[in-house]
């Protein structure tokens, strides 16, 4: 009744509304693995900072992926059983993130949280590259979205970056945290890519 | 002022939006159930090891019912009260997944949990059965959505299995956890009904 | 640029998600609060039975909330800044609901729960009520949203039977839960107004 | 395939609906923190007061942004990748309000709690007018969005007697509560700039 074009379009937005409910809620859980100071002195609200600026690297992440998302699913018209599941598996790597988040905000000072940090995150950064391999074979090669997103140089170092966090987590926890931090900075960097001049 | 076509589907994508952020809220919410490791050692990671299987393959079944109920709901023209009170009724067993694998995840050697989450999710797999026919008596028998269901095997198969895995977890709950994972199995296997060919 | 009619539409559905995101979140945080059982016992899941029939208590009120809120805003035209916030206000006490339903959950046999039960189910049907007559206020007294409202009989029946537990709940808690659990009945039975005919 | 237009005008909701997201997990999650009575007396009810109260006032400071995300978003037609991250950045404060909430309400007579409050609130309306400016920017001084926020007085008196409640919570606690709800007040008095007049 209504053409495949439009009927698609709707998968796709559904895809959208289902990404967006489950990050909003893990950027929100994330928040709630808080902990109020132990009492009302600056101390023990300076005792929570670490766990605040994890929790800012995290959100920010999160954020990331949600931005990079949107212009993925804007772009994409075909939506397969393949790309569905890949989906899935992304927002199942994002689900953990928060519980990655609450054990370096407990133990930052240790090896184990800050590599463990990292395979959470790589496994972000893998299931995306797959989504966006689902999607390109999904539409096409020479599809408005293959075309948009081109070599992905960006996913990739995001990818090499938190696999060698899980390693310098070893050497030492602020190193591994450095480097997250670059992988985000890398992000908030204007994307040439996708961004539309307001003539357009 | 709209026709009656329209306004129906917007019925069915606010029954889609609600029941969206319910699965979103409870795949997350099972997220937040996962402890943080008592210590940063190897050897407690591994002692949550359980809890994160089961929470897999609990994550994976809301994503196979996030799948099925999309391609249902798309298929779908004319929501009546019934239709509305049957999706709450599948949304209240969903929401009960998160509790039963908290439960296995602290206690999986037991049969008891292992068998309340076999009812759980039998549960579930019995009110999505309903909601298949209260959508097919909405819609009559020869409508699209009818006709894309057709007999329902798999959902069918799936409760066999969900209650044969409630007994089986009194002879080994391993058992019973080999069904469950068997019953998402045959889920991932693509499903031949809904597939729509690029082309199309 | 939009004609006014499909700006307010807009609006509509607006208030909509935000309702569904808020009812979606408390439904599930509900369902948060159930406790495992204290071991893998019979006894121990018993135990838990009281907290479960008050969850499924909540969770039907929660669900009569979102189908009659989502049958209200599908004939609702404008909205004024007045429904804005009389629909946070209904939000406000919906968002109580879980919580006089975990304590409800922990003290079933205690006059003061059940009472501040209905306290909070009693201020979630007034401000419905308020909803409605601001959302009448708003499309004027012969819009096709007052006409399909009438005179909300069952909205004020439930108010009363609310108001009638908090007092009951004094004499004895399970004298309120048999009106609580009335006010759900009634709901349940298919009403006559918003019914819409497949063939229309 | 489509218009700019129009697909800029998807960029906006998506924008709306994971903003919504956010703050509907927000709100209810806030309500999450309140704490059930430790006994079923009066007195324990009472104990819980203060984070009652306080959570009204998070809740109405939550429902305020709800109230005015939406109006902005409704008149703003081109979104940049700017305006997606001052978003995020509004969202991170706003995720911090039930942390700076549930603070509050466990210590509510400390001035470092009341003045931490005031610290988050002022970070979120902040945020609000970094927001709206690169809206503007994004969109153009002579765009519709620009005219209808005009100066956007309400905004800046909000930030102005946030970071003056930061002060005051040292002089006593009292003080900043008392100018947190002249804050919400003020935004609760119909807004001449949006109001659309029913004939429109």
């Amino acid at each position: 009744m209504t053409p495949p074009h439009t009927e698609s379009r709707r998968d796709a937005r559904r895809l959208e509304a289902f990404s967006d409910g489950v990050m909003a809620v893990v950027i929100t859980i994330m928040a709630l693995n808080l902990q109020v100071p132990s009492d009302t002195t600056w101390r023990a609200l300076e005792h929570e900072l670490p766990s605040l600026l994890i929790y800012v690297l995290s959100f920010t992440i999160i954020g990331t992926y949600w931005n990079n998302h949107h212009h993925l699913l804007r772009a994409t018209e075909h939506i397969s059983g393949a790309v569905m599941w890949a989906n899935l598996h992304l927002l199942f790597w994002l689900s953990l993130i928060p519980l990655a988040t609450k054990w370096v905000g407990e133990a930052h000072e240790a090896s184990l949280p800050a590599s463990v940090y990292g395979i959470v995150s790589l496994g972000g950064a893998l299931a995306y590259l797959l989504l966006v391999r689902m999607i390109i074979r999904a539409n096409g090669r020479d599809s408005p979205v293959a075309r948009a997103i081109g070599s992905d140089a960006k996913g990739k170092l995001s990818s090499a970056l938190f696999a060698a966090g899980i390693g310098l987590a070893w050497v030492s926890p602020w190193l591994a945290y450095a480097v997250y931090v670059a992988v985000v900075v890398q992000w908030l960097v204007p994307d040439r890519r996708f961004v539309r001049p307001r003539s357009a």
